[in-house]
């Protein structure tokens, strides 16, 4: 009856069958790609709500432009760098979206042919996975370390004939991997895109959680043919709906006649209530350093401990930002998707490394997320941990 | 660079310049599609946001599930009949969405292959023509009139061979021809749609706003093979981005595996705001009550000054509802689209039948749009148009 067509492009949705193994009663879950709603900025978040509505109501209730409005496209120009007088207006430069997964697939889709070729890491984030296999795309998946994707790799494939439209990277604090595209990689890929002429999609949800060190020079400093997406679902909070773009005016133009067919534009009202508390005075640098503290110690406490109880069994790399732990478990035999049953049985939760398998399944690996549980709760977490990683 | 397919598809942006038009200073316009923003329930919504932030902060600012917050499907499937025990429960047939334009384009890819086939009403709403060509899907026009859409001409194409995945109607206060589908042809269309297995997209925006007689039987109540959208931006306010499908629940999953892709899940704030709203005891009646009231009123002033002032020029039905006329000049030899530029210069705008044309132009039509201004703006339009509008 329903075209069967449509539903097994978009592919199976692991997300939603995870999300459901963390609402399940008595677990303490690793396995959530969820911020801490502990620091969801609420209060900031009613004051804002309130002025619109009562200073403002046109402007947050009315239709409003496709584009998105236009100080907060301003306000995230700025925070790129981008004048407000720049090529045609920094603000020419940004689309306001419904999260940044729609700015994800609307790029994808104004950039990639159905039967067109993405380049990304393997493993990779499975939202990114599900928009690609939707818009009907193939895959060429990048071995990946430590320093993100291998741009050897790629120079390589790209040497032997492959011709991807676009290389998707989360460069800061990849999901799942944590890891950050190195200085060096990130100068290689840019070049590569250059010579070959790929767009490099780089998506961002991370990048303002770092707490130690500094970021790499960003991609789009390096090469025009670069898509940075960004969002408040990790900042403020996921629940409105408020990513973006920043691409070169082309770009943007395409993606905007793709939004209008797809939901004619993001709320005015989220896109008020953040722009008014993104520009109270003192908030996001205050909200920002709560965030980064909370964050770290978490994951300091985390690592931590699993390194005391655990140390010999597996490895992760403490983080200098993000979310996610990608720990190593050291028995080359281990299966963590077939551990994960026990796990739930004593109480705990991860991502097996398969989930975000591109072509590889990652056997050995699980992704943890240290964001959400308190350290009394990080503790348990890994006490039930112990009960199920097996001794190599 | 930015491949031009995409581009293409999309179709120009008819509705963003004529936005640009409606918003130029000195212009009564009658031209906008935007509700009467004086109607927003403002102080009902700032209430709403408040307890949300207040009572349930995580529900209103984590992220949700694909399908929307339960409270909000439960309530449109009481609102459209269906009971929560009804098949795999009533909120099982309900999606919520980011606007009703959102359920509109996944219901599109989740029954419509790219070059499939969509049948509908000339002249059509222009959202709807976007969607479909975004979707590179053709479309096969059928006459309509003051009754709706010809089920008699379909029944014609059906015979010939036509094979439609889906044929699209506003039932209720068409836009832009203000028509209403009568029983008779409901009847006939979803008869036709079980006999030849296509589905029927009900958009219906307008129904609620009905203050003379009653609604003809629903196509839902007709045929399972109906997809009706609703949505609040003409209820409540369009900022709010929140709509929702109403479909048999395999239509529903298919649709929720597209969403997951394309934006994961609308606002859960917005979700909140709307939901605490419409729940509020009596609001929802009241406010209807006024909105009707407003419209109604000025859909009859301006009906009454078109029949005193240009009733010799152009013909209008007064409406039992929605927000539109779909005046027909009676100089066979107008076209409306070349009388735009001078009513433009004389300070009132209109939209020409050509903006809606899925085959035909409409040369003698024009939209008038009564939502938006006041009794005196009316008249002061209606007296602009009189020195354009033609005498036959």
């Amino acid at each position: 009856m329903v075209k069967s067509l449509a539903v097994e492009r978009a592919g199976s949705s692991a997300i939603r069958d995870l999300l459901e193994i963390t609402e399940q009663p008595g677990i303490v879950s690793l396995a959530g790609g969820l911020p801490n709603p502990a620091a969801f900025p609420a209060e900031a978040l009613a004051r804002a709500a309130a002025a619109a509505l009562a200073e403002d109501p046109v402007s947050a209730l009315q239709y409003g432009p496709t584009e998105g409005l236009r100080p907060l496209r301003r306000w995230v120009a700025e925070r790129h760098g981008l004048g407000a007088d720049g090529d045609g207006g920094g603000d020419a430069h940004v689309i306001v979206t419904s999260g940044s997964q729609q700015a994800l697939e609307l790029a994808t889709r104004a950039l990639v042919d159905p039967g067109g070729l993405i380049a990304l890491a393997d493993p990779a984030y499975v939202g990114a996975l599900q928009a690609f296999r939707a818009a009907g795309v193939a895959l060429e998946a990048i071995p990946s370390d430590a320093d993100g994707l291998r741009t050897d790799a790629l120079a390589e494939r790209l040497a032997a004939g492959a011709r991807p439209a676009l290389v998707y990277v989360v460069a800061n604090f990849d999901n799942p991997s944590g890891s950050t595209l190195s200085a060096e990689r990130r100068v290689e890929l840019a070049g590569l895109a250059d010579r070959y002429g790929f767009w490099i999609i780089d998506d961002d949800p991370y990048g303002e959680l770092r707490w130690n060190g500094r970021a790499p020079v960003a991609l789009r400093d390096l090469t025009d043919r670069t898509i940075t997406l960004g969002s408040t679902s990790k900042v403020l909070a996921p629940g409105l709906r408020t990513g973006w773009a920043v691409a070169p005016a082309e770009v943007i133009r395409a993606m905007t006649i793709l939004k209008q067919s797809a939901d004619l534009h993001t709320s005015s009202f989220n896109q008020q209530v953040v722009h008014r508390t993104l520009s109270e005075p003192g908030f996001l640098d205050a909200h920002l350093a709560g965030l980064r503290t909370t964050y770290r110690a978490q994951a300091d406490h985390l690592v931590g401990a699993l390194h005391h109880q655990l140390g010999d069994r597996l490895s992760v790399v403490a983080p200098d930002g993000g979310m996610f732990l990608w720990a190593e478990l050291h028995d080359a035999s281990a299966d963590t998707a077939s551990l994960l049953p026990a796990a739930l049985e004593r109480g705990v939760a991860f991502v097996p490394g398969a989930a975000f398998g591109v072509e590889s399944l990652h056997p050995t690996r699980m992704r943890l997320s240290y964001a959400t549980a308190d350290p009394a709760d990080l503790d348990l977490a890994v006490e039930r941990l112990a009960e199920v990683v097996p001794v190599p």
